[in-house]
């Protein structure tokens, strides 16, 4: 039986100032948690049906934490997506650290990716890519947020988050830094060299100036109809099919 | 000034079915209602503030249908999106109709896509790559939806839909099926010939068992890390970038 006060912290995660306060964020939906128990992430808690917790018993068996069995029902009105009857996690926010980067590989830079279903679809995007590290701007949505990890379809567990100034950023690194523009290289046609920074753009907005300052390589993608600007979750797609192409 | 009856019609057009009854549906934001008017789509009432009316005087006083100036306020209060303060219009539904397909020409048959914003970003996609033909499944998001709209940025002017049973619809043609599954051709060394039908897979279920058979070329975008699929826009963008390249 969850309490009233498990109930009360599950539902104040929802909101990213209380994530932020108890180092904690809520992972919903059976595919999420099952990454989540095999990731690298410290799972304090499941909460789940007693099928899920049956049919995954090998997994559930090596969880350390604790672990609530519940109805669906009770599942369905705990979490942010009403979809979601199966499993819910608690699990610790990761540190917000720098990595190491090495030449050799390709990282996305994100300039303020607001919407939190297409930051999931480009964590998603890049695990599919094999690109695991990602700088985004302060402004960029919480990597945490429920919409966010549900878009991701369980990438989040590996594809890591380092929020910072990105200009300030770009301004230290001396690998090349790409960015998508009307007047660059075409991107069909160009060589990406071993690595590099990946720089994708606002929705609304594209890249700021201050970040523009940074790119060192301006590629384009080419147009063969009317639209005149590509979405930028589709348009970073295109990006990391074409430079992995032929490796 | 707007009457009572006009905003209620307009606030009813938000909904599918009174859309289909009056054959007509809204168009919201300064570029969608600009590209609306030149467009061949027939345009009956545009609402715009006077600042609105000035700045692009030239394409309203070409139109030939009503005009009513209000301010920015009772324009946010109209449509669907808060944020839109600047101008609305009415137009007419296009028929339904089946196009002619050339043999030399990509077309988009989308199973499924039920997300209004998916469908609206995958045709400004199909636009931004020169498809202007979208076969639609019936459980397909609706074209003349508000999000879809929005989404789609002006594109809908100049991409077509047409709503059918595809299963049915690709039975009869003789054109290449195309359709992404995990076990086909690696998209990155296909020959994808003069044109033929890109299937696009609904979000969650991807491509239907029905809709499966009508495939005559499986294809594979090629995954270089651990992410289980793609996102169907995202896959989208990426079929519409390898088969447009070197052309």
């Amino acid at each position: 039986m969850l309490s009233k006060a498990q109930i009360k912290f599950i539902k104040s995660l929802q909101v990213k100032k209380y994530r932020q306060q108890e180092q904690c964020f809520v992972v919903e939906g059976a595919k999420s948690v099952l990454e989540l128990l095999n990731s690298d992430f410290t799972t304090n808690l499941v909460v789940a049906t007693p099928e899920f917790l049956q049919t995954h018993s090998p997994v559930i068996k090596k969880f350390q934490g604790e672990i609530l069995s519940v109805k669906s029902g009770a599942l369905s009105a705990l979490g942010e997506f009403k979809s979601n009857n199966t499993a819910l996690a608690i699990a610790r926010i990761r540190l917000n650290e720098p990595f190491l980067i090495s030449k050799n590989e390709f990282v996305l830079v994100l300039d303020d990716i607001r919407d939190p279903g297409n930051l999931g679809t480009i964590i998603r995007l890049a695990d599919w890519y094999g690109i695991d590290k990602v700088i985004a701007s302060t402004e960029t949505a919480d990597v945490y947020n429920a919409k966010v990890l549900h878009a991701s379809m369980g990438s989040f567990t590996r594809v890591r988050l380092f929020y910072t100034n990105i200009s300030q950023y770009l301004s230290k690194q001396s690998m090349p830094a790409f960015g998508a523009f009307l007047n660059g290289e075409n991107v069909h046609r160009m060589d990406w060299g071993a690595g590099g920074l990946i720089v994708i753009g606002n929705e609304a907005h594209g890249i700021s100036d201050m970040v523009a300052r940074q790119i060192t390589r301006r590629v384009t993608i080419p147009k063969f109809g009317k639209a005149e600007s590509l979405n930028a979750a589709l348009a970073t797609a295109v990006l990391c099919d074409n430079l992995r192409r032929g490796r």
